[in-house]
C-alpha cells in the first residue's frame, strides 16, 4: 500500500522543487578540470548551470567568474558561501537572471609551499593561464554568451583584488564587478622580505602590491579612467573587516577619478556570512548589468 | 624569519574574529548526548554556548530550543542552516542578545523504520522525554536562566509544528514561539491507514493529526485562548513553499481567537536558504521577547 | 564675499544631488489635465519624468501606470507614498531602470456623491476613458516605448485591484502587474443595495464585485489562462490588512490555474509606510520585466 | 440605510488601525513650545507620544531626542522623513519599543539672519538651553523615564552632528548615539572668515568646526575614552553623501581609540529618502539599547 504521507513530506519537498523547475530540471554544480600548458598542472574548476541549461540546449547564457580567497579552493563559493543555493532562489523570482557560475581554483595553501594567486608571478603564469587558456575554455566548452555586455567577475578577499584588478586592467572584459572584502592593496610596510627567493608566500604578497587596485586608478591616465567606466562597479565590505581602511582607500580613488561604483559598509567582518549575503546583492547586480 | 604577509592575510583573520571577541573568546557548538529512561536510549542533541559563556562564569543566559525537520538531525541547524555562524554575527552587532540554542535529536529515518516526532505516541514518549528529562537536564547542566521570561522555541517544518504546538499546549513554558516552514497539520484525506500497526510513518502521521495546531486553537476554550495570549507568536513560511496553505490556516485560526502573530510570506520553498535566512528575523524576535 | 560654507552646507547638497545627476537635469514631477469625451469632464493626471527626459531628446521609456486608492488622486502617489524620492533613488544605484511613472486621477469622494473607479460603471465610463483616451493620449504626448513589454501597471488598496483586473482583462497590453493591499473582490454579505439608485458609493461597490479578481481567474477557461500567464505577477500586503484574506483567496486561485505569481505577506496594516516601501520592490520588479 | 461597503472601505481602514491599537488608542505627534530664559523667545518642539500613553496614565516612558538638520525645523522629523509613521509601524510589530520622540527647534534659516545650531556660540547659548531649560523641562513635562540608560539621541546632517557632539561631551546622559549622514565637522579649507562679525553663518561655521566631532576623540584622554565607550554608537552615511568622508574619519578615529561603534554605508545621498529609511534601523537600535 503506497504511503499517503511519503507523498506530503517527502514527496512533497520534492514537488516543491520541482514547482521551482517545472520542466523536471535543476540547476547543476560541476567540478571538472582542465589542463593547463601554461602552468603544467590540471587546474580544478566548479560550475553552477541554471536549471533550463540541460533543457534548452540551444540557449546561451551570461556567465558570472567568482573567485575564491586565498585560503579557499573552486569548490568553496558553493560549499561555504553556497552560492548555488542563493542562485536557486533569486533566478526562481526573478531578482537574478539565469546566468552560468564558474569558479577556478587560484591555488594551493602558499605556507606549505604550494603557488597561488590571480596575478601573474615568477614560476606562476596564472593570469595568462586565466585569460588565454581558462576563459576561452570555459566559453567554448559551455553554451556562453562571450561578450563583454553578458561577462561579470566577482570575488571576496583575495580574490576582491583579483577582481578588481581583472576589471581594471581587461576593462573590455567584463560589464560588471563586484569585490567583496577586497585585499585591494597590502601596504609596504605590511610586508617583510622573505629568506628564501623561491618563499611562494612573498612571491604571492609582491604580486599583490605590484598590482595595487588602488594605485593603479590614482596613476590610471584619462583614456584608462574611461575605459574603466565602461564597467559597473560595486564594492562590498563590512564594518569589522580588517580590509576595510583599504576597500575605502578604493572608493575614494575611483570617486576621485569620476569612475561611478556603487559602495556599501554592511554589518560584520572577514567571515562567511558576510560573503555569503553578499550574493544577494552581487547576483542581482550582474544581472542589471548584463545586457539582454 | 617572520611572515607581516601571513598576519595580514591570516593572522589578520584571526585578528578580524579576536576583534569580534575582545577577551580572546569565542562561541562554541558541542554535540553531547543524554540518556534517556523513558525512551530507553542515548538521544544526541548540538548545543550553541556564546562566546562570553566560557569568561564570565556566574551569567546565566535566556535559551533557544530549536527543532529540526523530519529529514533532519541534531546537527542540522548547525550544518545545513548556519545557526551558529548567523548568531554570532547577530549578537556581535547587538541584533540578537547572547542566549543559548539547543537542538535535541528528534529521531532517525522513519522510513527505515525509526522512530520520529515531536510528539508522544505508543512507543515513542518524545515529549515525555522532551519535558521530563530533557529540557530540566539542559537547564541544570548550562547556565540557563530556566523560566517563561528567558524560554523560546523555534523550528522548521516537522520542528515549525513541534514548535506551535509545544507553545500552544506548554504555554507557561515559552515567552516566544518562531514557526518557519512549519508542519501545522496533515489533512485527513493526505494521509492513509498503514498496512502494519508498527509502521513508524504512520504512526508519526497520526500524531502530527492529532496535534494539529489548526484545530487545537480553533477548538481553545476562552482559558486556553488567554494562556496562549501569554506567548509571543511569529509565523513565517515561503509563497512557493507546498505547506503554506496550512500556515494560512494556522495564522487565521489564530487571528480569529485574537491571538497577536506576526506572519509573513517570504520569497522562497521549502529549502535550506529559506530557513538560514528565517534565522535573521527569527534570533533578533526571540531576543526582543527575553525578558532582560 | 562668498561664503564657503554656504557652498559646503547648502551648495553642497546641491552638488550632492548633481552627482546623482551630472549632466544637471533632475527628474520633474508634473501634474497636468487631458479633457475627456466620455466622462465629460477634465480629468488631472500626475507624472514622473526620469532625469535624462530632458537631455535625451530622442530617448524613449518604459511606462509604469500607479494607480491610488479610493481615498487618493492623482497627486497621492507622489504625495503621500513619495513615489519621487524612491524612483531618483532607486534609478541612481541601478536597482530600477529610468521609465516614466504615471498616475490618473480616478475620481472625487464618493461618500460626497463624486464618481469614483477604475471600472465602467452607469455614468462614469472610466475604463473607456483609460484605455480609448488616456493611455493613448499619454503615450503619445510622451516619449513612451509604446507596447507590452515595456508598459506594467500597479496600485495600492481600490487601485491594486484595478492594477490585478486591468491586467487579467487586458492581458496584451502589460508585462508586469504590482497589486498592492488589493480590493480584489467585496464579499457580497458585505455590500447592501443602496436607497437611491444614483448612490454613488453603492455603484462603485457593484462595480468591484463585477469585476472581482479572484472569480473571474476561478472562471477563466484555458485561453484565457494562459494569455494570463503572459503577465508577470506579483502580490504585496500586510499581515494587518483588512483585506488580507482576499489577497489569499486571489493567491490561491492564481496559483491553483498555474500562473505563476510572486506573493507577499510583509509587516504593517493598510497604511502609507507599507505603500511607500511597497515601491522599493515593485520598482525593481517592474524593471526586470521590462524588455530593454 | 447603513452602506456596508462603508464599513469595508473606510471603518474597514479604521478597523485596520484599531486592530493595531486594541484599546481604541493612537500614537499622538503634537508641536509645543517652551519659553527659554537663556535665548529669550519661545522655542518651539514637536512630540510624538505613543500609542498608549494616554490610556495607561502611570507608565513612564525611555525618550529619544531627534535632532533635525540646518535647513530644519522642528517638525521636519514628522513631516519630511515621517518619525511618526514609522514608530507606529515598528512598535507595533515589536521591532521598536514605545517611547516618546521629541524633536527641538534648533533655530530659523542662517541666510536670512536668523540664529542656527546646537552648539554655544556667541549670542546663541543654545547647548545651555538645551541642558538647562529643555531637557528638563520634557522631561518633567512627559512621563519619561529620566536617567542615561533610557535616553538616546539621533539626528541628521547638522542634527548628526549635534548628536555625536553631546554623545561625547555628556556621555553620561545617553545610552545610545545614532548620527545620520553626520555634519561632524568643516573643514578649516572649506570656511572662509565672514565679512561681519555678526554673521550667522559664520558663528554656526565657527561652531560646529570648534566641536568637531573627529577631533574631540582625536584628542581624548583615556578617562574620556572611557566614558564615551559607555555610549552605544551607530553612524550612518549614504555612499553618494558628500558628508561621507568626514563620517568614515570619525569612524576611524573612535575605532582607533578602540570605542566600539556601528558603522554602515548605504545607497543614496544628502537625501529624505535617506533619512526616513535610517528611522528603520534607528528606531531598532536605540530601543535594543533602552535598558528595560
Amino acid at each position: 500500500m503506497k504511503r499517503i504521507l511519503f507523498f506530503l513530506l517527502v514527496v512533497g519537498m520534492a514537488l516543491s522543487i520541482h514547482a521551482q523547475a517545472p520542466w523536471g530540471s535543476q540547476s547543476k554544480v560541476v567540478t571538472d578540470t582542465i589542463y593547463s600548458k601554461i602552468l603544467k598542472a590540471e587546474r580544478a574548476y566548479t560550475i553552477y548551470l541554471p536549471k533550463s541549461y540541460e533543457v534548452d540546449k540551444t540557449r546561451s547564457y551570461p556567465i558570472l567568474y567568482l573567485l575564491h580567497g586565498v585560503m579557499g579552493v573552486n569548490t568553496s563559493w558553493f560549499t561555504d558561501q553556497r552560492a548555488g543555493e542563493v542562485a536557486d532562489l533569486l533566478m526562481a523570482s526573478g531578482e537574478a537572471c539565469e546566468m552560468i557560475i564558474v569558479s577556478p581554483n587560484a591555488g594551493g595553501n602558499p605556507y606549505k609551499g604550494d603557488w597561488n594567486g590571480y596575478f601573474n608571478m615568477p614560476g606562476w603564469a596564472y593570469e595568462d593561464f586565466f585569460y588565454q587558456e581558462f576563459l576561452p575554455y570555459i566559453e567554448k566548452t559551455y553554451r556562453v554568451k562571450a561578450d563583454k555586455e553578458h561577462r561579470a567577475i566577482a570575488g571576496l578577499s583575495m580574490g576582491g583584488g583579483g577582481t578588481a584588478s581583472y576589471a581594471q586592467r581587461h576593462p573590455d572584459m567584463y560589464c560588471a564587478a563586484y569585490a567583496i572584502s577586497a585585499l585591494m592593496d597590502i601596504p609596504e610596510v605590511g610586508a617583510m622580505p622573505s629568506q628564501s627567493p623561491d618563499d611562494k608566500m612573498a612571491i604571492l604578497t609582491k604580486s599583490v602590491q605590484e598590482h595595487s587596485c588602488i594605485k593603479y586608478v590614482l596613476n590610471a591616465d584619462d583614456a584608462t579612467k574611461e575605459k574603466i567606466r565602461s564597467v559597473q562597479w560595486f564594492v562590498d565590505c563590512g564594518d569589522d573587516d580588517f580590509l576595510l581602511d583599504r576597500n575605502i582607500e578604493f572608493f575614494q580613488a575611483m570617486r576621485q577619478a569620476q569612475i561611478p561604483l556603487q559602495f556599501r559598509v554592511r554589518d560584520g567582518g572577514h567571515v562567511n556570512e558576510y560573503w555569503h549575503s553578499a550574493l544577494y546583492t552581487c547576483l542581482p547586480f550582474v544581472s542589471r548589468c548584463f545586457g539582454k
